[in-house]
């Protein structure tokens, strides 16, 4: 019997667990699940006889040490800034570990430790990141192997509602941490390389320089900038690329629209509102418009922001029903995105048989043989509910298919490590295929951003 | 003989000696100027009998504290940030001080100790904060003592060029520390109060929220909100005001063209450009700009904008010549703000014989015996020469009579003060209006924003 421990049920957690519970008999596993609330821990494992749940607070050391010197591998299904007690006590114990987190410094700091005891600290092998890495490292990889030089690199990925239940005028649903979406593009401007040139967007003008995508059978979508598109460019090997971009997908107007809040300064979150749970949502609104005794919080706003009589994107604000004079916000000493993300809760929360979609678009521009050729590379993934989600699917099975390879010595090369080598990807994105999640390939002309070589 | 000690001597000075110098054989006074560059010190003294300069390195502890021991009232005019080790050593040594500087959080932990000792710390006594508080207060308890109830307060001020030297396109000129120009507004959202609600700006829509003012024969200026409106509402006892709003002058004009700059992120101080050293303005520019191989940085820059063909405030930019490709940014590792500041700098930077001038605007709306009323209150102070400007007139004289007037116990009350009682402001404002420093005051009908009574 091979023990796993998985710290955290939350609701990226539904397909880690169904995958691990399926192997559990042939591979011999024993699973136990550790979360503060132990309800939420039972309802993910059910009656499983190769599951136990436990009560787990991360913070109570002596109970936290227990359950990972009892484990052979410990997962870490934790938000990310609680992984690194978990980590050192891996360290500790001779654990290996696995998390869908972005790599802290932290946890960067552990790497000689991990490497000193032999073990496999394998991080960022989620969504985004995780199957972006993985799906980019393969191509760019196959196309080095060949002989070509990567010249540009654009990934873009995006948590959205699923086509049958696209039922509003935003074409967007939360699928995920909403507040992460009201907040999105701030803290500094983004920086991402164009034709080996540097180019900066500060966050107010972010969704006004937004890009199209089409992937086919599902339409057109559009992608705003992050704020960290050169992060990889070292760890990818792109140091000599000239267009390297990551980017958000949404659904084509999401962005002119969102950028009404954002020039209003309805998405900030630096200062707190006075009386705000005695506002209306009307009155939130004209909190950012000037003051008149007679003139309307609406004709205020389509003046503030230049919005023309028919121009058909005032409807997206009246559904989101900002307007309203009855509605209250209600939070105590808010601030406007917390505010705003309450607006939008009562908008963009997935009804009971909501389906989500989860959109991946990778673009690789490369020079072999003289010639500037590129590949697209586009995966769609459904939910099947609201607890097999898309989001849980592609965050978890990842996870859970590197915590077995790790427990079968099928990744052994010890470290803090993320999943850009071959060894790790290959077998993982085979599985990843088994389950339905599919990168589609197709060979486009090069253009690039100066296809006339000006 | 009384022993003033000065601590620096930069611009904001001259006015300040040559009112000490000019009072020092009546008022038997010896000013002992310390800076760390003697050379400049001696510059502002020149011979005079009754003044010594000497090297003062404030982060020197003993020559720093046997300078205060020898003083009977320390004046700092160093940067804000330093005046504390000078305040410390003045409680302990058990003399008056005096600063222009706003009171910061260190500064006031010392009230207490001030008081017990007896001793007048008395700061903001500069331009703004100074005269701005000492102006205001005086019509506000003026309005209170006839019975009046204030409703409205607005206070706007600017350092501009006087109309003989304005001869560029902005209208504009750096008068004052160019930094703090470029970054104006930054930190966080406006806030103020307009018939009372609060309305909040955020930084990239400051400078579209401008509102015009008129001050006889000056004519037309605008103002755009200060983030710290509400800062002295409960100070000067404005707790039940509808409106508060202060305000930072200039021509009209300035601020729409300025908001470019602001949009496109050319004023961010958060993060550094790489290889700044080697861009041209032109590169600058066009790093806010999309990557094109052929259409021009200017048509970008037009289109981002929304700059129509024949809008003139185009001339501005060109005049400031951001497009030109041979000149050269080189700071190394410049932020955008640093960068932007190098431009302006090439434009803005006042020449040998320009003059400054100092604005201030204040309205104050109050209700008295059911009417209400409305005192408009103005002033203009212009700069002789590059030495004695506006701004060193304005920020110097106060604190050089606040000075004698500690000196000579007609300032009394003890503990970490700012100019806003009667017993202070009165002699004060009446002598600096024998320096020409004179507010003119006029009634106007009381409009408010809501004339109608809606």
């Amino acid at each position: 019997m091979r023990h796993i421990l998985v710290i955290g049920s939350g609701k990226s957690t539904s397909y880690l667990f169904k995958y691990l519970l399926e192997q559990s008999e042939t591979e011999n596993l024993h699973i136990t699940v550790g979360d503060l609330d132990i309800d939420n821990a039972k309802k993910m494992i059910g009656n499983h006889k190769n599951a136990t749940a436990i009560t787990l607070d991360v913070f109570d050391k002596n109970s936290r040490e227990d359950a990972v010197k009892k484990a052979d591998i410990v997962i870490s299904m934790l938000p990310a800034r609680f992984h690194i007690e978990v980590a050192k006590d891996c360290v500790t114990y001779g654990k290996n570990m696995v998390t869908a987190s972005y790599i802290s410094d932290e946890m960067q700091a552990l790497d000689q430790q991990v490497k000193d005891k032999g073990l496999v600290f394998m991080n960022e092998i989620g969504v985004d990141p995780g199957i972006d890495h993985m799906s980019a490292m393969q191509v760019i990889d196959r196309i080095r192997d060949k002989g070509g030089k990567m010249i540009l690199f654009e990934s873009f990925c995006g948590g959205l509602v699923a086509p049958e239940s696209d039922n509003n005028l935003w074409n967007y649903k939360f699928t995920w941490n909403p507040r992460n979406v009201v907040v999105a593009g701030q803290g500094g401007a983004a920086k991402f390389l164009q034709e080996n040139t540097y180019k900066y967007i500060p966050y107010h003008r972010l969704f006004r320089r937004t890009e199209f995508l089409e992937i086919e059978g599902f339409g057109r979508f559009e992608a705003y900038a992050n704020r960290d598109s050169l992060k990889y460019q070292s760890v990818y090997g792109l140091d000599n690329i000239r267009t390297l971009y990551r980017g958000t997908m949404r659904r084509v107007g999401f962005s002119r629209a969102w950028q009404a809040f954002v020039l209003l300064g309805m998405t900030d979150d630096s200062y707190t509102i006075d009386d705000s749970e005695n506002m209306s949502y009307r009155d939130f609104v004209n909190s950012f418009l000037p003051y008149s005794p007679t003139d309307s919080v609406e004709l205020k706003f389509r003046h503030a922001l230049k919005i023309d009589q028919d121009d058909m994107v005032w409807d997206k604000f009246v559904e989101l029903d900002i307007f309203n004079p009855n509605k209250m916000v209600e939070l105590k000493k808010g601030t406007p995105a917390q505010i705003l993300q309450k607006i939008l809760m009562d908008s963009w929360t997935l009804a009971e048989e909501d389906k989500d979609m989860l959109v991946m678009y990778h673009k690789f521009g490369y020079e072999l043989d003289g010639k500037k050729q590129q590949i697209d590379s586009t995966m769609v993934c459904l939910g099947e509910d609201q607890t097999y989600t898309a989001m849980a699917k592609t965050v978890g099975l990842p996870v859970a298919i590197a915590t077995l390879a790790i427990l079968n010595k099928k990744i052994t090369t010890p470290g803090v490590q993320l999943p850009i080598n071959k060894e790790v990807y290959t077998p993982i994105l085979n599985e990843l295929e088994n389950h339905g999640i599919i990168f589609k390939e197709t060979e486009v002309p090069y253009l690039g951003y100066n296809p006339l070589n000006i």
